[in-house]
Order: structure tokens, then C-alpha cells, then sequence
């Protein structure tokens, strides 16, 4: 492992590596899912943590540099002492970096609003696989700046960059909405973002995300957080005296998710009809007042509109506050043998509700599964799955854990969705590339071999 | 020249092309003025106009697919009879093909709001250098998208593509302020963006293209369109009884310019101080009524406080009947042995004053010179250009348009600018590309080998 402080360095160690063919791997904050940053073939562990600094502030250009290894919450504050915000709020902010953030095309939690990392990035600098130093501007290089961001160190690492940065928001208003369906909600989503609409916070909670959610409403905060649902969940497996219908299915789902995620999902889907459910959707805008104001009022008309019962603002400001906890229930659930997990994808508009149910419907044999829909786009949505199960033994549990992605994944391509919204390729999901790209691995991977005639580039991550 | 009618045409003519080394010029209507479409090695030129179809419009997805071919005001015709409109609209979009505006990252009038074609682009099918044909998505392949766009097919065909597609404007606010100056007015704009506001239309005028639109609005229309203050200029060449001050001012100007551009630069320069002059900016702004009208009062808020003198509708909306008005009084300039050009680049917002002044002193000794900035982001903006002259003889003249070029770009990159904006790079600029992008020059070149390994895809282009 080394820790290089300075461009110059890390260009030094690439050139050396690149000679010896020696292995790199790009290293943040450790926080990537999908096993981006873990060394297959050995090699030197290029730590980017001790270059960190706020290079530059543009007030008139509104835009930031940052070295790659700042972390997010250390970036946020440096901008927040002066007024500004980069508007990027991944779930990961404490334990993930600036340079893994465009390394993976991250999302922030207010992504609707001021778009993915690599719509913010004004220009960043390289070293390429050969040791050669690019600074790279949209202006001038924009398709080499969107193909550098995303490439999971593959290409190269990523050394500094330039985003654009807004005043701290003078105004926020943030609303919870109740639609009977999941489809209604969606529907509303995007005729939210169609109307030109860009709230910073748009969440969908699926019927049993929602269901578990308003169970959860009683206990202490986080009431509705990040997670927070699936850590209510896991809680109901602690002694609960007097346990409420609700908490009595809940504990009934921890034991089926155990070892029976299909009876489970049954189990559940048949009483939600019968439980005033509903799917909880919160939207929030920010930004001028002038904007926010606007922009709510437009929102609550249309929402109003297409079939949305107003909840008034709680739930919203009850997310905003606690869209950080981390859920350390979670750790009764692994301690319990099984398993939790994530899957971010995405579709267009039109395959959407095809690629929420193919997905549940591939998913729900082997494990319990709920989902929300966030970071919304015109042209279509992400859809977040969260999933536990778990297996008669250890080993069997690993192996249905492989089997989950399998069917998810599978079950994404089959539809025509995206593998991967913001959370990256890395290793879990290189084998579904081919299967998304066709004739274009062919181009991935002569690109790679421009950048990286070595391969000594992050080699066996992507598929590459 | 061949007119292939299907992708699998264009895929049979790349293979064969390719397998016999004959050079293929990718050719939509022509309308290019950097020489991206001149075949300078003989070989084939692939007209695609018969590709010319609606393929789908997606009303869920709000997009429309159209083949390459389409003509730019046949495809917004064709949206139009639907209650569509992409939202863009070069001054070209009568000569000038859908598959050209991907080539070269064109922006229409009103890319501040819709975006250059870059950002509405969804997704395309291209015909990579061997004949092999890719289907990309933004969604799964941004990178390779915003690759391909941009490349003036040196690295293959673009055949068809899917771009996202608006209701047509339920409402519309122009309105023309005036400010002293132009740094005043840049400053303006950089506010407006920085607000949030994302103006249709906004063009300002320096103060010697005002100062013509101002001198050409006692004429019939166009008044001010585009290049309307030039032909106001062309057109004070004819006898022009009781001529005013500024007629005679005129007169002169185009005697100097046909052989004294530095002088007349000064002339006007010196005059403009005593002519109640200043800068005209028109800000407009469509879509939503909800929309138009919070973000032009917002708009008006921000201009009157900085400075702007408010001129009501009139200029915008004149500006709008006029926007395509072709200015043939131009053919008197070239009739009389001179030539006008134009050069649209593009600067960070800290860049920009610098960028403007060393262009127009660049020029100032070899043409006659006035700008407008339009296409404004957040981050920065671009600067037209408008230059006339002439030399002694043809063969001068020739020869002063290479130098206006050669000194205009020499600027441009000098003071960290792009060379290119929307119109791209085509033979043109090319000798510009390693000053511009340095090292990165070996990556171009080594990607344009990935998708043309045999090299006969528009060979010679963007200096690859």
C-alpha cells in the first residue's frame, strides 16, 4: 500500500508499475459494494486518503477543487464553512471519497435536483495507465471526461476535479404523499419530473417498504431513514411485550426470511390489501425561495392531480433528518446468519414497471424483498431493491446470495434495464456486462487498452 | 456518392469500404462550415438523406427516434403536428440533418433551456469503422454516447438516434434590457445562470452589434436576427439618399473594412462612447406558464438590480419572428471580393472578459469585428464572433482569411478557450487540437483506432 501526496507521485508510481507490470488498484474510502477496490491479482494499493486538500474555490465560476481522496462529509464541510454545497449526499458520505464518487458515477440522495457526480464535474486530471498526466475540461474534452468517469479505475486514477458548487439552499419545503399503488406513484414521478419539476428529494416506497415504514412510526428515530424500514424489521427480533399485529408479522417474516423468502413475500403481499396501505412518496424542493416555492406549488397541484393524498410535510422532514443513520440493525440480521443487500438499477419510463416486477418476481423465491424508487430522471428511474435471506448453512447461504444477484440481474438485462445506476460494476456485476453490451465490450475493451496498454489498470474489474 | 436507405446498407457500404481501404465521407446536408464534410482523400460520400424517418415518438418516455437523414425543420415538423418540439434550432435547421447536429454538437438558439444536442441525445446507433453496428443508451452507455457524439464521423456513421422531445411552449416572456456595457451584461447572464434560471433565449450583443441593430431598426424586417446588424451594415453599401450620421458611419465602415479593418475598428470604437450606446441583452423564457412566469420575474428581479434598463417585449420578440432570417445582403460583401465569417468559442466565466478582449484585439487589425454571447451556462458561455475584410487582391484575401483564423485561434487558446463551441472542428480547426488538448491528442487518436482500425472513416478530420 502506498500513500502518494501529490500528483507527481502518483504519476511516479503508475510509471514504475506500468514498467514492472505491477498491478494497481485505486483506493478511496473502502466503501464500494461491488468489490471495485479488491486486489485479484495482488499489486500495490494506491491510497489516495492523503490528498485530500480543497484546491480551489471559484466563486465566480461556482465550481470546487477537490483532490480525489477528500472524503465527502470532509468535503461538505470544507464548502459548507463558506457558504456552499456541492449537492452531493450519497448514503456513503462519511465513508466514501471524492475520487470514488467519480470513479463509481455516484449518486447523491438530492440527485434529481443537482444531478449524478458526473453531471457536476467541470473537468478533472488523470494519470493514465502509462503514468501520463491529463487534465481533462468538459469544455474542450467532454466525451474523454464522461469516459474516464465510471471507469472504476480501469483507466487510470483519477488525481483532482472540478464540480460545480450552489450557495447553501435559502429554502427548503419538504412533503410526504400517499398513493394507493406503487404504479400511481411512479406514474406521478414522472409526470413530476416531466413537467420540468427537478425536486431534490423524490422517494417512492413500494407497498411493503411503505407497510414496514408505518410500522416502524412508533419507535424512536430514525423513523424513516436510509435502511430504515429493513432496520425496523430486524428489530422486531428483539423480546417486544405486547406486540402489536404488526410486530407479530414482522417477527413472523424475520423467521420465514430465514429460510422461506417465498412463503414470506406471500405472507405479506396478502395482507398488505387489507392494512390502509399505500405506497409513501416524499418529495422535497430546494434551492431560492422564489424556486422552492414555485416549484412545491406546481408539485402539490399536480400531485394533487394524479391521485396523491396530501400527508403534509413530516414524513419529508422526518427522511431529511435522519437520511444518514446508519442502520446497525442490520447487524442482528447478519449475526443471524443471513444476508442483506442492495441492487440500484434503472429503465426508461415505459420499461419500468416491467423492470420493478420482473425483478421482485425473480427475487422473491430466495430472499425477502422490498424496493424504493429514487434518483428520477425525465426520460425514466432507478429502482433500489433491498433484500435479505438467508441460507441452512453457511455455505449455503453464500451460494444463494450469488443465486439473488443472478436472478436480479438476470432478470434486469431480460427487460431491458441498466445493471447499474451509482453504485458501479467493479466484480458482483462484471459478468452481466456482455450481456448488457453486447458488441460493445469490444469497444470497452480496446478503449481500456488506449488508456492502459499495460493492463496494469485495476485489471479484471468491469469485465475489463 | 451512394444513398443508402437502411442500416444494414450502411453497414454492408463501411465493410466493404473497409476491406478495400476506400475513405468514406459521412455527408447530411452539407451546411457544415468548418470542411468536416470535404473529401479530401476521393473515396465514397455516404449521403444519408434518404434516411430521413420518424421512427417513434415515445409519449411515456417523452423522446422521439428519428433516422439520420432528417432534415432539421422536417423533424421538428413532424414533432410538431404531434404537440412536440425538441427544443432545438440552429440558424442552420433548414440545410442542416439530424445525424450533423450528433457529428458536431450543435446547439440551437435556445440551448440555455433544452440543452445542446449532447444533453437531449438518449441514445444512438452507430456504424463503427468496420461495418459493425452498436445500439448505445445513455443509460448503459454514456460514455461511449458522448463519445461518439462530437466525432464529425471519424469514427463511424451515426444512422439513427433517440433524443428527448418537450411538449410544445404552453407559454413564452421575452423582453430586451439594455446595459452600458458589455462586461455589465456578461455579468448579467453569469447571475441569471447562476440563479437557477434557464433562459431560452438569451443573446448579448457587444456594443458595436448593437450599435448596428440599433442603426438597422428604422428599416423593414429582419431587424434584428441573425447576422441582421451585419446585413444592416451590407445593406448601408447601396445609395441611401438623406443618409443619416450612422448611414454615412456605415458607408464608411464598409470602405475600411474592404481594406482598412483596423481603422474602422477604431472609428467605431471612438464613436461608440457618444452614440447612447450600450450592450442589448434579450432574455426569454418558455414552457410551462407556471414556469415562464416565476422564472421572468425572478429574471426581471435579478436584471434591474444589476444594472439592466428594461426595453419591454419588443426587441425579444422581434428577435424571435426574425431568428432564421437568412441574410443574403451578405452576398453584397462577398460580391464586392470581401468575406465574412463567424467563430463561436467558449470560456469558464473567469476566462470569458479575457476571451472576448483578445479575440476582438486579435482580429481588430485584419477584419471588421463584432460578437454576441449566447448559449450561457453555468459554468460559462460562448462567444460569436462575426469578422469581415479583404484583401488587395483575391489571392490576399485568401490569404487574410487564413490569418484572421490562424491569429483569432491563437487567441483563443492562449487565454484557455475552446476553439470550438457548436460548430466543431472539422479541417478548419484541426491544427488547433494538439494546442488544445496537448497529451490528450494520443488518445484520440489511439479510441479513433478502436472504432476505425483501418482508418477510412472521414480520415484527415479533427486531426485524427
Amino acid at each position: 500500500v502506498v500513500w502518494p501526496e501529490r500528483t507527481e507521485e502518483v504519476a511516479a508510481i503508475v510509471r514504475a508499475c506500468a514498467e514492472a507490470r505491477v498491478p494497481i488498484v485505486p483506493f478511496g474510502a473502502g466503501s464500494g459494494v461491488c468489490g471495485g477496490a479488491v486486489p485479484l491479482h495482488g499489486g500495490l494499493v494506491v491510497d489516495l486518503k492523503r490528498m485530500r486538500r480543497l484546491v480551489a474555490l471559484d466563486e465566480v465560476g461556482r465550481s470546487a477543487t477537490f483532490e480525489a481522496g477528500a472524503v465527502g462529509e470532509h468535503l461538505e464541510h470544507a464548502l459548507a464553512r463558506r457558504g456552499y454545497t456541492m449537492g452531493h449526499f450519497p448514503s456513503s458520505i462519511m465513508c466514501s471519497t471524492f475520487g470514488g464518487w467519480l470513479a463509481a458515477r455516484s449518486a447523491g440522495q438530492l440527485s434529481t435536483r443537482y444531478g449524478k457526480i458526473e453531471d457536476m464535474v467541470h473537468g478533472l486530471e488523470l494519470v493514465d495507465g502509462l503514468g501520463n498526466v491529463h487534465a481533462l475540461d468538459v469544455r474542450a474534452d467532454r466525451g474523454l471526461v464522461e469516459w474516464v468517469v465510471g471507469s472504476e479505475g480501469t483507466l487510470g486514477i483519477i488525481t483532482r476535479a472540478t464540480c460545480g458548487v450552489h450557495p447553501a439552499p435559502a429554502a427548503r419545503r419538504m412533503r410526504g404523499w400517499s398513493f394507493p399503488h406503487v404504479d400511481g406513484g411512479c406514474e406521478a414521478i414522472r409526470r413530476l419530473l416531466q413537467e420540468g419539476l427537478r425536486p431534490a428529494a423524490v422517494r417512492l416506497y413500494d407497498e411493503l417498504d411503505s407497510f414496514l415504514h408505518r410500522q416502524s412510526s412508533g419507535r424512536p428515530a430514525p423513523e424513516v431513514g436510509e435502511g430504515a424500514a429493513l432496520e425496523a424489521w430486524a428489530s422486531s427480533l428483539g423480546p417486544s411485550p405486547g406486540a402489536s399485529l404488526a410486530e407479530r408479522v414482522q417477527r413472523r417474516a424475520l423467521g420465514a426470511a430465514l429460510g422461506l423468502p417465498g412463503a414470506l413475500n406471500r405472507v405479506l403481499e396478502s395482507i398488505l390489501p387489507y392494512t390502509q396501505g399505500g405506497c409513501l412518496l416524499i418529495v422535497g424542493f430546494e434551492g431560492e425561495a422564489w424556486r422552492a416555492e414555485a416549484e412545491a406549488d406546481a408539485a402539490a397541484d399536480l400531485l394533487a392531480r394524479t391521485g396523491g393524498r396530501d400527508l403534509g410535510p413530516g414524513p419529508g422532514e422526518r427522511w431529511l433528518a435522519h437520511r444518514y443513520d446508519v442502520s446497525f440493525g442490520m447487524s442482528k440480521v447478519f449475526h443471524a446468519g443471513a444476508f442483506v443487500d442492495t441492487m440500484e438499477v434503472a429503465a426508461s419510463w415505459d420499461k419500468l414497471p416491467q423492470l420493478y416486477r420482473a425483478v421482485r418476481a425473480a427475487l422473491a423465491p430466495l430472499a425477502f424483498v422490498m424496493a424504493h424508487f429514487s434518483h428520477a430522471y425525465a426520460d425514466g428511474c432507478s429502482i433500489y431493491f433491498t433484500f435479505a435471506s438467508r441460507g441452512r448453512t453457511p455455505l449455503d447461504t453464500l451460494r444463494r446470495y450469488d443465486e439473488v444477484w443472478q436472478a436480479g440481474l438476470a432478470a434486469v438485462t431480460s427487460v431491458g434495464g441498466t445493471i447499474s445506476h451509482h453504485h458501479g460494476v467493479g466484480l458482483l456485476k462484471a459478468p452481466f456486462m456482455p450481456a448488457e453490451h453486447g458488441a460493445g465490450m469490444r469497444l470497452y475493451e480496446g478503449l481500456k487498452r488506449v488508456f492502459d496498454p499495460h493492463g496494469v489498470m485495476n485489471p479484471g474489474k468491469m469485465g475489463l
